[in-house]
């Protein structure tokens, strides 16, 4: 691959371009290192926002009514959507990403699905890794879009820069399930469908929970904000809030702390991905299949052989 | 540690020495390792359960009278219940605790909580770490009871002989919600409070959920059973259900496999995990946050300081 010819279009936002960067990211080849760390520089400059909830919440029309607000703006944006792939059922929300597609005849506006199918892991590094072609791309807004179900999905909506958590009125009894990981990672709330009933006890709900979030009076507190995403009610607050909460980082120096706190998280996570993949050779992995029956049985412990794989990968390296 | 003396007082089942096998596992420390794998060839016998859903379920009360009918049997049960402890809200779940452990003043039932709190990571490993010392102790029946909330959770639920997943009938819409992670894992459904409306609905959402996935004429298809575990009913179908997926488990020869199959991926969360604390020491951390600076600046990228780390970690293992 031409890597210089590649990034040469990447940085004049040539769609082709940009999707076959992104392609090569998802491979997860030599040529991807190269690349990201080619483009890095040019990173920095996009604004990124996670949009996540459960499913059937309205985040996708949420999406598009956002990518209307920000285009009549002027700002270009990319979306990059996160399928939660079922094994069994093979690819949900196909739908909406078709709908949404539409809004990609606009050159201004990029949008791609990344999925979980087939990868074990590593969603959330190659998520975070065609982010930074986007944003080198010019991009002015990034959109994350995830299902709030999947660790490594909410790790995604966690790394922007301002990230939303929506919910339906019929959440009511979800939102206390979603407490133990949605609820921490929200800057702000969006109860969507607010037309609907039980609009506020929703809100109500969403309240007491935030009651409990630790805050002083520099603290940062989420709003809830009501939309009808079908009908684009809404779109100007919850835009307008996003604002705000970017606004609040700068004064309060905590956005630049905040980029750093995942380009931490995200540094951790390649190395300890290099790392695996140097472990788990087949070499060794034919190593482990051939003590298992021994562990079951009993005869040697799982800690033992733990030992004995970790001690053939350091002479290996050596 | 006298790790002969507390090893023998374990298998008799003495509690006090089980406790305390489990606190040097959640410690995590050299003697953990060793305890670990002395008992590890007393380990093998205890049928292990896995039982989770969404907050609300009941899940506890149906643990509570999976417990009353296998001491009717007169086995013994321990219960490990993974708390998912939200860094704001302290300790969830608190009530159903309290209430559970009246069943503890029983000789023939241990129950135990271990919770996210403080650790990164790693729940899974200890709570199956924490299952051996209880299976080594003799007990007949181990009940995992988490919370189909986070990965590590669901990671628990799935090393178990046979898991069960529980809704509720208000859960009809969240069921579309637990596709991407619970549905996978269930080998069979209970919908408790199925005195309530909705419960055919829900039993009619998973039904179309189940046959979407992978079978043929000799897989075993997941049942749906309903229960109104507050009063009892329902319970005997349960461990009823659980007993026919070990006999079918077994005439199919998967029985073993499966524990192979665990066994295996409980090895490499292992070697990662050691692998893991190598690489971070207080110094490449501190190497690590002198970089990010320039990261966020653009000057270097992620992946170039990943290289630098890498080869230092090499040349430290040398």
């Amino acid at each position: 691959m031409d890597i210089n010819s590649l990034t040469k279009k990447i940085y004049t936002r040539n769609k082709i371009a940009v999707s076959r960067a992104i392609s090569t990211v998802e491979s997860g080849n030599n040529d991807s290192t190269l690349l990201l760390k080619e483009i890095h520089k040019k990173t920095g400059k996009a604004y990124r926002i996670g949009i996540t909830g459960p499913p059937g919440a309205g985040k996708s029309t949420l999406t598009n009514e956002l990518i209307n607000f920000y285009r009549n703006q002027n700002k270009t944006v990319a979306v990059i959507a996160v399928d939660p792939t079922s094994p069994f059922t093979g690819g949900a929300l196909l739908g909406d990403r078709v709908r949404m597609s539409e809004a990609s005849t606009d050159e201004g506006v990029f949008i791609r699905s990344m999925a979980t199918r087939g990868s074990l892991g590593g969603l959330s590094k190659k998520t975070i890794d065609a982010a930074d072609i986007l944003d080198a791309a010019g991009y002015d807004y990034i959109i994350f879009e995830t299902v709030g179900v999947g660790q490594s999905e909410l790790d995604i909506a966690r790394t922007a820069d301002t990230t939303m958590v929506i919910v339906v009125p019929e959440s009511g009894d979800s939102i206390q399930a979603m407490k133990a990981g949605l609820m921490e990672i929200g800057d702000f709330f969006v109860v969507n469908k607010s037309d609907r009933p039980g609009a506020d006890s929703a809100i109500m709900s969403l309240k007491t929970i935030l009651m409990f979030r630790k805050h002083d009076e520099n603290s940062w507190l989420p709003n809830i904000i009501k939309t009808v995403a079908s009908e684009g009610a809404g779109i100007t607050n919850v835009a307008e809030e996003i604002s705000k909460h970017h606004q609040y980082m700068i004064e309060k120096n905590i956005f630049l702390k905040r980029r750093k706190e995942n380009s931490k998280l995200r540094i951790k996570e390649i190395v300890e991905d290099i790392i695996k993949n140097k472990i788990w050779t087949g070499e060794r992995i034919t190593n482990l299949n051939s003590k298992i029956e021994e562990v079951v049985e009993g005869t040697t412990s799982p800690y033992s052989v733990a030992d004995n794989l970790i001690n053939d990968f350091k002479n290996e390296i050596t």
